[in-house]
């Protein structure tokens, strides 16, 4: 989110721009992110559903932006994605799920299971029919990192690397830059919170903003040789996103257990049970690594995220994005860069 | 086995002693394994019930003598091991087997679910019982290699790493040596066949012999802060390998998939699902390594290893110990010594 | 090269392939090589100069067909190269090179140390010069083995995993086929070693074939954020080959040390001390793996490799590139199958 | 430092113990030292001297009741430590450290070359001498801290993972807690303050305390087979702590960067180059493992730490430990324990 907006921030002809960063940027929470556009599958109202298709909508275009600066391809690919359906209530409302977004003009059909295999012939045998959703998508979110972070570079943007925020600056009754290490002041017009899951351990947030707690994902990357995979799956609490390449990313668990590193014996054993449910064939595939990362939730909030200013004047916020972070990486930049700039 | 009966040799007062091992000497199959020392879970018959238990009680000699040699403690531990049982016919399996061993002298015990508890505190709501051994044991696989590498050295045994075995040389009915790297021979009074699981494939080996296949056998290691499980758990198809410091082996798969190294997603997600079903609170343990293992398996011989003597002079055997590979290892390294003497 | 001939002999019709593999195909040596296409800088003579051109020239076109073939993309990206030149000696032998590469057509140039800056900025304090060969390439050898397996598989080419081979199998004079894991035997009208630096190993290849040596070279990866490095950069026996997102690949060592696998304090220490010489900014960038791989080299024959027919009716080779499987892969793909057709 | 003082507070007969761990006890900083107990060597003045020496002449006791309680062997051992030289400068220092020890009493020793080669007969060839410290040990900080963890859970105290300080709590000019994750406050007769390089940045730390920096370190392990090292080597800015059973740790940097983790291209090469030099034959050893951790720096403090009570009553402190936080962990625990309960 830093990043982003810095870029967007330098478009708009912003000058004297710092990324201010406690390890590399780019290097750490986002990169470990599974990469799903999941426009269609993710959203849980009419709202989201039309901001999330918005932002996948418009992620080609970014990511071609990307590339032409950088030369980096982040990956970007319209797999398609299949919701699967076990069960006559599941079913049930995967018809209402298609319809309504049918209503609103978005690709989306309701398959048995002939019409599954033929989208994806490594499904389970006890897959019912699924929900297809053709134009969900994806990108690599480790070479998406490594794009913004060339893309900074490049834009003349400072990024300091290994520092740490000791205190938001307050000047009266407004945030006037920030406090590093315990032993510098850096002045700002306007200070952006996106600091994810950590947003809320930034010493002088105020009190009353929402607070950000992290929500703990595992996730599991399998090869497949060769690859058999086509689409991304969706299933009860798991999902799998094959690269095409024979990568194939599997995920993810749901866990308030505060910023604890690690994978855990149950959380990798319901991923890899649930992944081959989807598709048995991933039973053979190799195990190739695991790890986690910390999304921002903001409780009572229903996933809408912090985005834009606020109430302490001179301080704007892009963080909370749960699981749609890396979606709405692109629409959050635009619309902190334009709250900065009033 | 190679290291271990060279040592045997020089013990027995053998001069010009070659070691020769296709990559580092103790990096490879042994130090993979679990390292149980389950002589009386892993028998099947009365003979190998002897032989296991002579070999197992043996191994605390061996590592205090491998200790004293180079000061590595190979973590051997009496640690004990449950048979867990989980309904009637496994219960009266395990009261045959304790019956059995208790009838031989043997310390074996069945156990109702609260006494089994009170061994291992850590069991399943479904466990009905247990079957309790509690003189079975375990080393530390990777140390139990450094010390013998480091043995072998401090013997003047000379040890030649990364040279490969091109044929073994006949002179008329007898084998007379090894070529190695096809350019040079090594001759010898006698060779051994120490080579696991690739044991068939050493070119020139009598096609008589009979064959040894590689049994794949996947692992993962987990860690439990703090440590609560103490003993060795044996359930279907899987054990779990507590050393006592949070460190947990869980096991194994047995698989016939020739020499294809490589951790899958079902045989992790079965190892996974068995340690859980076991001790429950393995599951908030962090999966901290996973790798696999080739068990060298000679089909027909119901578990009997190939030792000592073979049919072509001059050739000797130390291989196709299938799972017992480590608790054998001193028992064969004296066995194939005193055969190698004559 | 033994999936890349199958694809070109099933593009020219052939049925009934079946590649043999002893682990996963494309899981071992030719992916950890560092992708380099430098032909002009690897050249010895002008034979090999002309086939390494064509080969490097030919590149890019098979790379495009592998990623219409399965959607891969392979990373083939025409970087240049610099070979970075300290004192009047080198820079003698960096002229020869490239007067006698301009006066074959070939785009080379020398540059003194500013007009290297501008082609690379990040070069270390002590270049002089350097020769500059800007349409030098490279690939991503992990990706160009996926996408070549993905593609074997869909031309529906067999491929067995797993399998080693016991023995070729002759009859009369001729090889018929071969023996598998020593119980089964695939009979083929024509049999392709190429098992690279094992070559010599497969028991029944004649004695009378130049015999293949293992030399081990270790590699660095190494990750900058943000990427700096633009061209591949060649110095004293070890080279940088940056991928234009961050990661950037150092190497390598030549040892003759058989197949001993293992990254050495000596070899890592050389290898990092040559890349931040070459480019002292790579001295910040994370070193993020370290691996090794093993070249089929065949000594006295001055680099050539063994491609086409044996001596040995039925048997045909595609081995002993050294340093130059990736590039000659298709080359020799071509070369080998127009000789196993006839 | 926490879980040392939690237990020695036990100890003493301290209810209510609350350890708050932002990850996994012990998973993090102080197990990724590289465990050497070099009281002589370590120390910049007499007092350090007399405190250093004390605390590594208790450590054995120390472990001793720790594998009481746990079972674990935490692998410590009297080495010694060999200070190297190389030139006429280095020796005049050296002779002037070991005659100041053995006047205080202490066992130190000039040796020349040859007397060096008897002690550590891998040295390098252009080492002249060396300062002899037999007394000097070292433990294995992952086990250490396995075992503390272990001692923490078997003593009932309290641990609570995954939860970060979100402020120190006052009540007038009283600590009366801490709150934690922003949401739960916990009320304490005394809060200690043991976060390591992190310590400065809990926020409601008091202005006026020190402040505590990160100095980022590297480190590599090797792998020697079979293990040639005896004893602990330094040379300039860099050591080499060999365990015994053929891993070596060599270290290390001195870098304030902040809490950039990472190894870097120029940090390796230091190490491994500066190894080398001192031990000739660690170049064949195997680059096994490498990592960072962060000692807590207190700028114009000349090392000493931050111990005991601070200005703000309620509040207590053990850090600030730069590179002597495991071999002070007990008698620091012992300090801050005494100081708490007055």
């Amino acid at each position: 989110m830093g990043c982003a907006t810095a870029l967007e921030l330098a478009a708009r002809g912003v000058r004297e721009l710092i990324v201010l960063e406690r390890a590399i940027p780019g290097a750490a929470a986002s990169s470990a992110a599974a990469g799903m556009l999941a426009a269609q599958m993710e959203s849980a109202d009419d709202d989201e559903l039309a901001r999330f298709v918005r932002a996948r909508d418009a992620y080609e275009g970014w990511t071609d932006s990307l590339r032409d600066a950088t030369g980096i391809d982040v990956g970007f690919r319209r797999s398609g994605a299949l919701a699967l359906v076990r069960d006559e209530t599941a079913m049930a409302a995967a018809r209402a799920r298609v319809e309504r977004q049918r209503a609103r003009g978005l690709r989306a059909e309701l398959l048995d299971r002939s019409q599954a295999l033929a989208v994806e012939r490594a499904i389970g045998d006890d897959v019912a029919g699924a929900a297809w959703f053709p134009d969900e998508a994806q990108v690599d979110p480790p070479q998406l990192l490594r794009a913004l972070v060339a893309a900074v570079s490049r834009a003349g943007i400072v990024v300091r690397s290994g520092t740490t925020v000791s205190s938001l600056v307050r000047e009266g009754d407004r945030c006037v830059g920030v406090a590093v290490d315990g032993r510098e002041t850096i002045r700002a017009d306007a200070v952006l919170l996106a600091a994810g899951s950590w947003s809320s351990l930034v010493p002088g947030v105020p009190d009353d903003l929402p607070k950000v707690r992290p929500i703990r994902g595992q996730l599991v990357l399998l090869e497949e040789r060769p690859p058999q995979l086509r689409t991304i799956l969706f299933g009860d609490h798991a999902y799998v996103v094959p690269r095409g390449d024979g990568r194939v990313i599997c995920g993810s668990t749901m866990e308030d257990v505060g910023h604890v590193r690690g994978v855990t014996a149950a959380g990798a054993q319901r991923i890899l049970a649930s992944a081959i449910a989807m598709a048995p064939a991933l039973g053979t595939a190799e195990l190739s690594k695991t790890w986690c990362n910390f999304r921002p939730h903001v409780p009572g909030r229903e996933g809408r995220p912090l985005v834009g200013a606020s109430p302490l004047p001179g301080l704007f916020l892009a963080t909370g994005h749960h699981r749609n972070g890396i979606l709405l990486a692109h629409a959050t930049a635009q619309e902190a860069a334009a709250a900065m700039l009033g």
